[in-house]
């Protein structure tokens, strides 16, 4: 079986997949801060999910020598990670949310597993879980609304990872030389009006959701509420036609922290879309509003991804731009 | 032997090309406006650089029954055309640059020349071989400044091609809300500002060379030009920006009518790249001066990217959102 991995800030979620790509089990752990901790949340989360899966345990637990009883079935753990992944090796670099600033993860844990580890940026697994589940057979953009905002694309069962680990960052396009600051320093980025990070700084106001407040605040009448409620559509509309109007995917999916807001978020999503479709009879030809969807609420797309993604065959040098990918 | 057509408003460029992609031979032919006399330039294009290649003229020239003497060496004829290429077909709509509202040209050329005819979209065939006379082994944008804007994307020598062909369309991607409105309906599209066009439009002067005239008046200090120059360089930057971002191209080349201008055009383009950089350490680290390049003008790209896509082998049913292409 295949293991995958996909590290989030908080949590960390893990699946099992047999060959046929089918989740055998899911198990879900608290992220450890710093790069000891993440090592050490993903031997766990390996470890968990093998005994989950087999009934089987360990034979001592918390020791990690040669490859331990229930691990042997594992054949290989793919890893997606919220960081910048150098291409072609597991080094992660600028993990800022797990406080990592530099790090092997497939020197630090396949000794340990003894299995082939992979490691890919978090968003590009997503894409590459979401395209698995959703049957896709022809392109599919991820667009991951978080604290930041990036895109992960799929096209034919490929993932496309660029050369330099930017493709997808339509976060950092500005579309408003007017708009806010961005935290990476220019104004109207995509991620300054619709990234959850960003909107909650503006929002400057306590509370455990800060989106979920705003769309409440600017339901009651809010201006500053409905200013940033607006500019979350418009800056997911313009990610939605930049994918499209640039590698013209079949349709994006949309995931991550804010599309827990579900239908209140399309919503006003499909009123952007539908505004410039009303404006722009070519916009209107691309049917943008029947290309945009939600990834389900916990969907296992990013572990799941990650798992075929470290169920790679080695990479052929000369696509090192962009590795081909056989599924299954 | 292969040949290449580059049909463009006013000319059609042609070149022959060997079989290890070296071009034997070059015509250019005016050409004519509407679907007959765009298929008549083609015949008339594709048996003057046969013969001017071969020494032979056909034995009744203006009449094309069979293979005329001349025609026998052509292994396969490729077109570029202004216009949207139906994917998977040679049928052309909507070339309003020719007088072409619908072509099937692989019907109408196909049968006189007596080999196979491949049709694209001229930029996408632009792309294409300007990525074969690069050199280059990554990932390139081809990015077409002329009357509207629009980009090619090839990858690992893959020509970018997309579902519905709209991938590259980045011109009708809007980066001001407040900017001027597009003739695609909406605001602030790149093509509003830097499209030639576009620029033409607003000027409202008489002159056969437009944006030339804006970048004079600007040195002169004339306001309406400064700032339609400002834009230009705006919407080129935020072009070869969203290019990177989205797809991480290792370059983009840009090439087009607009960029006779040349040095006068990449260095206001530069400029702006420079300030977003020393704005965003992000944009910085992208190094996006290094990686735009101006096509060199006169340039064959497009004819012989024709002539590449002449060549491919059928398509595989499983790859119609991205055709293969094997080179050479």
């Amino acid at each position: 079986m295949k293991i995958g991995l996909d590290i989030g800030g908080t949590k960390t979620d893990a699946v099992a997949v047999d060959a046929a790509g089918a989740i055998l089990g899911r198990v879900r752990l608290a992220t450890g801060w710093g790069a000891d901790a993440v090592v050490r949340t993903v031997l766990e989360a390996v470890r968990a999910l093998s005994s989950d899966v087999q009934g089987v345990r360990a034979s001592e637990p918390g020791v990690w020598g040669g490859a331990p009883e229930g691990l042997s079935a594992i054949e290989s753990v793919g890893i997606g990670i919220p960081g910048q992944v150098e291409p072609g090796t597991a080094r992660v670099v600028h993990a800022v949310n797990l406080g990592v600033e530099e790090l092997d993860l497939a020197a630090a844990v396949g000794p340990e597993l003894g299995v082939p580890v992979r490691v890919e940026n978090d968003v590009k697994a997503a894409a590459f879980g979401a395209y698995a589940l959703h049957g896709a057979t022809g392109s599919m953009a991820y667009l991951n609304l978080g604290t930041g905002i990036a895109a992960g694309i799929v096209a034919d069962g490929e993932l496309w990872r660029g050369a330099r680990g930017t493709a997808g960052e339509v976060g950092h396009i500005s579309i408003d030389p007017n708009g806010p600051l961005c935290r990476c320093g220019q104004r109207g980025c995509i991620e300054a009006l619709a990234g959850g990070g960003a909107i909650a700084e503006r929002w400057a106001r306590p509370g455990a959701l800060p989106v979920r407040d705003v769309f409440d605040a600017a339901d009651a009448g809010d201006t500053t509420a409905r200013e940033l409620r607006s500019g979350l559509a418009r800056g997911v509309a313009a990610g939605v036609r930049i994918l499209v109007l640039t590698n013209d995917v079949d349709i994006v999916v949309l995931g991550g922290g804010v599309t827990a807001l579900g239908p209140r978020l399309m919503a006003d999503v499909a009123a952007e879309l539908a505004a410039s479709a009303e404006a722009s009879p070519f916009m209107r030809s691309l049917r943008l509003g029947e290309r945009a969807e939600l990834l389900p609420l916990g969907s296992p797309a990013a572990a799941l991804g990650a798992a075929l993604v470290g169920a790679e065959p080695p990479r052929d040098p000369s696509s090192v731009s962009r590795g081909a990918l056989s599924r299954g």
